[in-house]
């Protein structure tokens, strides 16, 4: 580990921070100069004024995400604030680079008052095809995205809560195959009422899942609860824990086929593993220390096991996710990522393991699996098609394609 | 000019904009991704939120500067808007990179409003080492440069009005040596009470210049005048026009030394120039088409003439100033770009042509000249350095070294 912090603070040292602007054209001589800049940018300028639309055709905006965040959920750190989690956001604009070819460009943010937050953005939206948020605190984030999507027509997607979700997804849609379960016959137990938690329940909700355990710090959540609710909790309530019942973790696990944990270290323990439904399936995302760590949970007879680490299989990593979600909608100028283009991205991630391919250890594919992005990509921009989100029809196979060229990266 | 606008619109459309944000490290696997995200990039977020100064080590907060515009003064187009105004942005963070590897970013606002413009870019300014302000229609440009300047700790530097006016008094100091006069011995008339013409004052008057009389569209402006009068305005009286001439252009301008114009095309006719003191010299700066055309101005008897046109000789182009002033700025961690660091700006400007080389059609550099973006950032590198206003202490040396390494471009 002292080794990793070295080499991690040696190459953001190294370099200064990880991303530089490039000028796609040439600036070598006076006629370079008279077509990028003045007089000649004149033109192009006129165009958009005339035709507002022209701008996707002249400028970057097409093809250009802002990463944004208040720095008040950074990672595992929490609240250490805009400057110190620039790195963070610079990051997530590398992967976007590196997996997806879309352009990304981090901004963070000196507020954390929702109403600056939304207004900040909404200025600056012009220059942007895509807004995609970034580690901010619950029930902040929620509110933000909520109020940014009525108000703008770019895609608004705040990936903590919705990338977590649809990778998750994903592993489950595949995990059950291996267990032969189904998704409107079994109980999932959610421990985590945050960003990602919330999002992971909606999803599970529209793919069918009919019976939904959440759980908070305070033991499950059921409508009416006495404490610890808000409006977000209320409105959950509503839809899950339909039998109401009241307990801890530990109550609530009894009988589950899945438990999913976005919550805490060690939070479950090989005796609610042992007392689940046959063949349990576990994603224990805490991180850097799951909830239980593999081994102790396929001892208690785990039969799937995911979590949110590199060094074991089925990681839940979001790069699986926003790279291609943006490239789909970048690329047919989608106005939302609404929640057919989420679960359609959930799908294509499942869809890169066969039947015959499938393991308990292989529900989620590989990082770099190269077909991940293009894959997500084609099936963002094909149901933003279908349903009416699109801005503009283009081959869903040409996005594919694009995409291919476009990922940088090998089978790891 | 046909096919100078097809060009422009060629190379604008042919890679959709003109920039593009590249990661400085690589991600070919999981390692390096660990390093350069999760979970090592937890440790230069860690430093920074514990030493918030090593902000400028690890991130790219130290060579980044926003180029932020609400699209109501662009070029000659005027009030166009954003999105019309990205390709002017775009281009600009072109030239930064280009003529002193400055990374640039542009952000046009959803917005006219002064205070909601100032909140916004205050929101912004954890992730930037400077703001470039672009193409902000005056009144509005100086209220938010004050306040901005007041408010933040990064350089805020107005290019419309400081690049052409360093780059105007970078030609008049040379100008100057021709005819043979001196600073404080001139009368100046200006012509243009815009973002430019009040910047090109006050850095007159920094210079020593005692005897300017500046005009708008309404005739020469004085303390108290009845009309067309906004606080900028009033303010500049009280230090200009100490005659308090009553009257049109023509009136103001008989027997000046100086001309500027920073207005109309065609505002001067060759009788004025005829009316001027010996040897006129005459900056006109309209675009495209100037205030009067060079051959007219030299026919009438005008000594030096400089134009915002790269078609004829002496060009004031503010890609002279701007590049080396942010990179000095920058390099040197600067909280503000003051008036010291202008006028030195404007003198390492001039000094690159010797009183050898000084001919009337030449007193301002080449925009190509290899050597103006490194003696710019050296100068106003060391100028920071003496009055106070940088950050940390660095060998200028070093600074000129680097920045002729930064810039690609060649003798023009």
């Amino acid at each position: 580990m002292a080794n990793l912090r070295e080499q991690a603070l040696h190459i953001h040292r190294a370099h200064r921070g990880k991303l530089s602007v490039q000028s796609k054209v040439p600036v070598d001589n006076a006629h370079d100069l008279s077509l990028a800049y003045s007089p000649g940018v004149a033109e192009p300028c006129r165009e958009i004024y005339n035709r507002p639309e022209s701008v996707y055709e002249y400028t970057i905006k097409g093809n250009l995400v802002a990463v944004i965040s208040d720095g008040t959920a950074v990672l595992g750190l929490g609240n250490i604030g805009p400057h110190a989690a620039m790195p963070v956001m610079e990051g997530k604009a590398v992967l976007f680079k590196a997996f997806a070819g879309v352009d990304a460009f981090p901004l963070c943010l000196d507020t954390t008052d929702v109403d600056k937050i939304v207004e900040t953005i909404k200025l600056l939206s012009p220059t942007f095809g895509g807004i995609n948020l970034e580690d901010i605190a619950a029930p902040n984030c929620f509110i933000i995205e909520e109020r940014l999507k009525q108000e703008l027509d770019i895609p608004v997607f705040h990936d903590d809560q919705h990338g977590t979700a649809i990778v998750t997804l994903a592993g489950l849609i595949n995990a059950l195959k291996v267990v032969n379960k189904k998704m409107d016959q079994i109980r999932v137990v959610l421990n985590g009422a945050g960003a990602a938690g919330i999002a992971i329940v909606k999803l599970l909700l529209r793919l069918g899942v009919q019976d939904i355990i959440m759980c908070d710090s305070r033991g499950t959540i059921y409508e009416g609860r006495p404490y610890g609710m808000n409006a977000v909790k209320e409105e959950i309530a509503k839809f899950t824990n339909r039998d109401r019942i009241e307990g801890d973790l530990a109550k609530a696990i009894k009988g589950a086929d899945v438990f999913i944990g976005v919550s805490v270290a060690g939070a479950v323990t090989k005796e609610m593993v042992r007392s689940m439904n046959r063949d349990p399936i576990i994603f224990a995302m805490a991180n850097p220390v799951p909830e239980i760590m593999p081994e102790e949970a396929y001892a208690a007879g785990a039969k799937v096991v995911g979590t949110g680490r590199s060094d074991f299989p089925n990681q839940v990593n979001n790069v699986l996710a926003f790279p291609g979600i943006f490239r789909g909608a970048l690329d047919v100028q989608a106005h939302k990522i609404n929640e057919e283009m989420k679960v359609a991205a959930a799908y294509a991630i499942a869809s890169l393991i066969s039947e015959r391919e499938l393991r308990p250890d292989y529900v989620i594919p590989a990082p770099f699996d190269p077909r991940v992005a293009p894959t997500v990509a084609k099936a963002v921009a094909t149901t933003a098609m279908e349903t009416g989100e699109a801005g503009i029809h283009v081959d869903p196979n040409e996005i594919y394609e694009k995409t291919l060229r476009l990922t940088r990266t090998a089978v790891g």
